[in-house]
């Protein structure tokens, strides 16, 4: 698995609603910018927030818009192992091709705890298991010793790492290099290009809902080694990183200025799911409008590129 | 409300299957010790942990089990707070009487999501909601003018601080000194009897799961400011967080040594829900049970208190 | 040793001037509020902010200044163990009691690094080590085990927690309660009287630079199980905690609002070290003038204790 | 300024001596290996750990072993302010370059508290000042718009951005991009080759004490765009990182490595200046003395690259 997956943003009419019209076309603006995959019900979808049944009919929505046309990737992240695994099977009846698991985010667990978390995950799960690295939120770094031991699981197909440091990710890439099935996936946008650069296997990109195509483009550049196109294109996706997503207090701003910038677009409304709410002044919608303007324009320099 | 709530553990045949004769062996064993009320689904409840069907399960039983004896509290800590709100609901056709809430855990809010999530959350549940602080787990602080605040919406009777944090407990005491409804209850073992002395409402702490006599009696001599036989009984206490709650590898220890002495004293058998179980060494079961004679020692000492 | 040692502040005219009237009238201050004992150099010292020559030059002021009424102890806290051994010789030249000193705060440790660390301390100190745990600033908890193992060192006399934890502390008073001869002080203002309710020795607390009196009359009431004077003086360590050491934005908050307080006591001015410095608002030194009045309020009711 | 810069380590006879031999022996293997500066009194090199007339010793025949081949660079790093003043006069007089300085690291300053630090450094250093984020041991992220507010002042030529925190690494060149004359370096080994391919100035890497070559070699491939060797040396660096930085406990364990390897190359001895020392297993000995061998044979494969 290679290339660029989509977290997709859960596009809500209210706490409890989904936005299906909304849905439709994001899904739509994904598969037309080229990206590879989606993974609903991330961190970037809010999944956590979700109730359980609006959780299924995400599920069921998204399979039925993408039609196949590209795989479907599911959160099962869960502090519950028997919930995490009963999501699992109702993504399979729904047409999905592999879940993502964080580690459980209430108790911290061992090393071994976490490889005995990931096999119980693995052996029950009717579907091929992402391991998903998010000490942020989950207060536990998978240890690169812990993944390369669960990547002989053969339902383990690879993992996502949304760490954001820089010599984790390259041991895993080190370590992981005669296992070239083994997928190794960079959360962060600001992080892609640099890391498929080195053989990483794509990025799982917050920005992508945005922007798909730079995202794509950049992925290609990075795996085909063209230098150029990837600086060029990089700025792009600092522009939105220092930007868009730098606006607003508390954390997660990434995550209200792309479902402002999504809105912006018409894609869908400006909705949260509680307990995270919008908060933008004035200015910080201004200065985000105005960054989607600059991304823009760099994207459509044609003669750069 | 004041005195000694325990935090009740969730008594298991397997991760999906309650222990109904344990559990109601040991709601016997804690009405006969004399606590002032049941805490189900917490942190000692390995609320996490369990499927939501066992969640409710567990609820209707304690329930039953109760017969109304003492008050059943019950915890909706939940990242999703349309999952926390339903669980409240089912909670009050359940019989409780209140319900317990620690901050989502997997998005870190600030002050004012916080707020408005707990705000939200009073309005919205049909039982009383008391907070919970337990940053070790949530990764944030409730911070004390967020409290105070709070403590005014009708719907919120009282605080749980399991932060350990002395300073902070302390300013909460002072904060709301003017607001003597408002209840203040302090989780660590260890600092009880300190936090009654200086006018906290109780504790809910875990050990009284094993010990229920020890904390109500020193809960009655620091309310009654009878500092010799606090003094006396808080060595019982520290006996327990010495040795029985600091056994084996990892976190939560002291969970795990609970259910291992519950289960030495036939109330239940010692399984544990996935992700955490037990991996004691023959001497570090060996150190438990010796320390579990050292409390009863100290406990059965007539004479001195 | 037991009861209030004040962790005194180092008044200054400039970066690197001691304010030689304003530490006279500090050491007549405290000594005339009965404190136990000075402690120069600490945190609230500002230790690690002043240039060599001004560490040695305040150890000898304050010595002459003091004249052998109380016994004098010098933080030697250096990430550079050499400069640590060093400081503890020249304090025993100018006439110091004992050193204290948290651990090495640049690399963190191990717990056996660290017991290495305080037993060549201790080996080569020709001064009395108090051990130091300051987790907030040095990244590191002393763990009860590395405690007790240095408690055995003939030159290790004692430990100052300024952890803020209560189950630490109180696990340090039950797992050293056969060595008497071991002091276990507690650094948080807000913890003494709970501490030493239940065994502690006393406090370092930096609020008795300001009310000696006020601190020490709370150590006897503790002392003597006085439980109504304790709860009704607490109130005036929580009013100068809620308040006093709550104005201003940042941290170091406790620090600069007693610099504030004595500065309008006309102890000595208002000037900080680098890199701290004041800054606060009008409405911020109000709040912490009307404070001082109400604690001088609860201190002058004499018909209450 | 680009290029490598090898934050030498501390060549020690003993705590207090440094060895004169081992010191010459590395400086003449540093600058054959082709590295474009040395930089004295850093992490690296123990510094916090070393006496103060150690450290001025050391800058004094560095700089004589030196002779002006290649730029000297001191760290200042100190929690006084005066301190670190008066380091950086001392290291102009014994003919450095430059000095550069992380955050105080006791007291842990606010943004503005720091812009002020750095402010007043750059205002009476009489050697330009780098920036050093290394928030592991200092507690605190020197966060973008600070480092673009500082980068401002003359005095400050530049960053080392050891946080290997990919995102913030990024974030600075972006929002530095339009200042060519500031230098943005990076720490960590690991992500060196992948910051150069996108702009960043080059490494301060704590393995080109080894093999100052390797670094060297792949900073021109990173620099010059040549992908082919990049991808290939990077193995070197990443077996170094796996292997020769990950043996022992506790952490600096890549300072231990390298000091061990050093050791082997007959280069100086292996000892550490407390608080830090060795404690290898055999076994562990070994996995570092085959790493080095892996290293080796990367390096020799010329045909290759």
């Amino acid at each position: 698995m290679n290339g660029i997956i989509t977290p997709m943003i859960t596009p809500l009419l209210s706490d409890d609603t989904i936005d299906k019209k909304g849905l439709k076309q994001i899904v739509e603006h994904l598969i037309a910018g080229g990206i590879n995959g989606i993974f609903v019900l991330g961190t970037t979808g809010e999944a956590t927030s979700l109730p359980d049944k609006l959780k299924q009919e995400l599920i069921a929505l998204s399979s039925e818009y993408i039609g196949g046309r590209v795989p479907l990737f599911v959160g099962i992240t869960d502090p519950s192992p028997g919930e995490s695994i009963a999501l699992a099977a109702f993504s399979k009846n729904a047409g999905a091709s592999a879940v993502v698991a964080a580690p459980p985010f209430y108790f911290t667990l061992t090393q071994p705890e976490l490889m005995a978390y990931y096999n119980n995950l693995a052996d029950k799960s009717v579907l091929p298991v992402f391991i998903y690295n998010m000490p942020a939120q989950t207060k536990i770094m998978i240890e690169p010793s812990t993944v390369t031991a669960l990547s002989k699981h053969p339902n383990i197909p690879g993992i996502k790492d949304s760490s954001g440091i820089g010599p984790y990710f390259n041991t895993l890439l080190y370590l992981l290099k005669d296992n070239p099935d083994f997928s190794v996936f960079v959360g962060p946008d600001e992080m892609m290009a640099q890391a498929v650069l080195l053989g990483g296997s794509g990025g799982v990109n917050s920005g992508s809902n945005m922007f798909p195509h730079l995202f794509v483009r950049l992925y290609k550049a990075a795996a085909e080694g063209d230098l150029q196109t990837v600086r060029y294109l990089q700025q792009a996706v600092m522009e939105i990183s220092s930007v868009i997503y730098s606006q607003g207090g508390g954390g997660y701003r990434f995550l209200k200025g792309i479902k402002k910038v999504l809105s912006a677009m018409k894609m869908t409304g400006n909705t949260m799911a509680l307990p995270l709410h919008h908060a933008f002044k004035d200015e910080e919608s201004d200065a985000i409008r105005k960054s989607v303007d600059r991304v823009k324009q760099i994207l459509s320099n044609n003669t750069r590129i």
